[in-house]
């Protein structure tokens, strides 16, 4: 088994998918931050009525996602189809949770766009409350599921 | 108290830093990614010898940072004048941690640049990995420090 | 009967296209920008001959329009087939008229390409003019027709 | 007179703004889309209670202004310290306005920045009520006022 | 015969893909940066071992070959299937050789993605090294061959 | 003597220009493309008259100039003063020759923004012309002089 992304001269390289067919993919990916009770509550309850923030974050992690091959590196270019941001408020931590599924039509995964866009959304987060809060948490981005391509369905244990 | 980034209609708003005077700025923030054993073991020793994927992850953290301000809707554009990045091999947890030092003379601060910079560069590393471990997780995304501007020094207790 | 791009928990999204086929689809739309009768002149038959300024513009529009996904938050990304700028002099009204018809093969329209197109390549037209005119006027983008789709051609009246 | 943007071999050219001091400067402008009864009520009273809607446009227009050097060729970048946008509701017309106000220190004005934020924010408008009305009309952008710099204060008559 | 990107009223235009069929398409082009022994020296056996310089220059290649439609006004956006770097170290003539090749399933070749590519590594392997040599030579760019498209094989004479 | 973006663990890196004081800095490059008789003659006697390919080649050179930070990883964003593109046509070897001359005040030099400008310039020009040639050379890319930071001034020899 060898790394997809480094070649026999140890350089980085992109994955050529020229040979795959294009096959319907989606992914679906989340993370969270987590922050003192009072940013959490002038979030969620107060001023700000959870609207404005969280509406940000969702425009910026569509946005996110659609930067993706633009950001990291190997990622192919991909015309996604769609990206949909959940947002989950987690009163019992101080924490929004942040889901985001995207879907295309093409010959790679669009895990990395999943991901992507929960990152950006969390930051987006993050620096529109950071003047009450300099101590919030990003946590726990994981990829909760994959469909499509060769290597088929995935879903996290 | 009330959130920096929403106006008195809430709606969003970026933050005025027109009457500021400028000054020297660093953020320190880090972030994690841990992995298999089989992966990290690729990255480190194996055929990757881990110069090509955190080489990538480097050079995508550093260009990431530079983007703060296009992937961010609220944040400032910024003249950085020093993006450094510090990555730390954990063998015990089998993760990587990814430190990013970011410098500014500007008129409003660079955490998000250095939250970015993490966040892109776990991402590539991600990427680079993907094809061996899903399960990877991406955590304790967090500001260390700040220096500089009307709000002084910060440490993460 | 409701709006396209917010979901039932009134939070912005993008449409999901992944289940069209892709057809063929065209859009055509146009604006104007009104100037001095002295800024026509300089731009039409003075010093510049019209040529570099509407030629700025004309590259700005086509490139204007490769940037719709990045602008417009809820805009997928398409692999345009083509963009064609025509641009219009009406001497009775010192003005400019953009004309953009944009060309896709893809699953959602280019209204919006068509109509970025226009918008930035009357904005580059005003750049290039306002230190003769600040009182220049932008209207009248409206599209003309769109071909393709499920909701099929449209014609202004 | 000539025009700044076009050299004596009628060639597009930047200004060069090198042996300028940095000054304050704002820039504010403003710009309508008009639509149908129909498609007005829906974004202000309806389903979308005007938010989403509006603070989709109000982001995009933020972020609009931030790639104004990049849209508009001969735009020089800058270190815009702060983007404002409003908008008002003109039920009388069906119409939204929208006002950016774009401030900065430095060599050159921001009237393109608060132009670009203006068009980018109408047509993410556009954009999210296209499903309902393709007739909608985007018109009256127009700069309404500045200062700073060496032609000091202008003001729309 | 008559230039494709320039229309019958002497203005820019782009090429109207919109009636080809997709194909599969490569590319591939070269160039080379020549410098003093010294400069080669300590990229190649020094302390930089070749591999940061050059591995930066790889990743800069590939990013870049993904921004061709960006960057130059009348290229089609494509969805690039494979972007692969080579460089060749020329110890003869102090010098490295950057290849690209590059490939994509779509309307139009994928030239200028190679070309692109080559000249964005080859400006980073300059950037990195220009402070121990600002006599350094960017040559010999140019296409080696291509295949796909209505125009079929091309090799270099 | 070592490279300036290698730190002592052989990792690329950012030059830490946060301790410079900003001063006025130029950059002029310059670079070639040379084609078949036809080609050349196509651009500047025939139905093409110069105008719009080398317009759009000065046009893509300035935009590219900006885009330098984005492209270039080490490289710090800067607020270019001006970006000036001349374009000379060299009949006895059928080739045009780009010139960039960068302005900037900053704390680093515009050396990478004049490449980059004149990169982008040629590569647009091949671009436009490379359906009737597909044999054309760009070479002789090299920094003219630089004027300003601590290096001073330098000029080709």
């Amino acid at each position: 088994m060898q790394l997809s992304h480094i070649d026999k001269n140890n350089k980085p390289m992109m994955v050529d998918v020229g040979d795959k067919s294009p096959s319907f993919r989606t992914a679906t990916a989340c993370g969270t931050i987590s922050m003192s009770k009072q940013a959490f509550d002038m979030v969620c309850k107060g001023q700000a009525k959870k609207g404005p923030v969280i509406t940000t974050a969702v425009v910026a992690a569509i946005m996110g996602a659609k930067q993706t091959s633009t950001l990291i590196p190997m990622c192919h270019p991909l015309m996604l189809s769609n990206v949909n941001i959940e947002c989950e408020e987690i009163s019992t931590s101080n924490s929004f949770k942040l889901i985001a599924k995207v879907k295309c039509e093409g010959k790679t995964g669009v895990e990395m766009e999943a991901l992507t866009a929960v990152s950006v959304g969390l930051l987006t987060i993050y620096d529109m409350i950071k003047a009450v809060d300099k101590t919030m948490l990003i946590s726990d981005i994981v990829l909760l599921s994959k469909e499509g391509g060769k290597s088929g369905t995935y879903t996290r244990g």
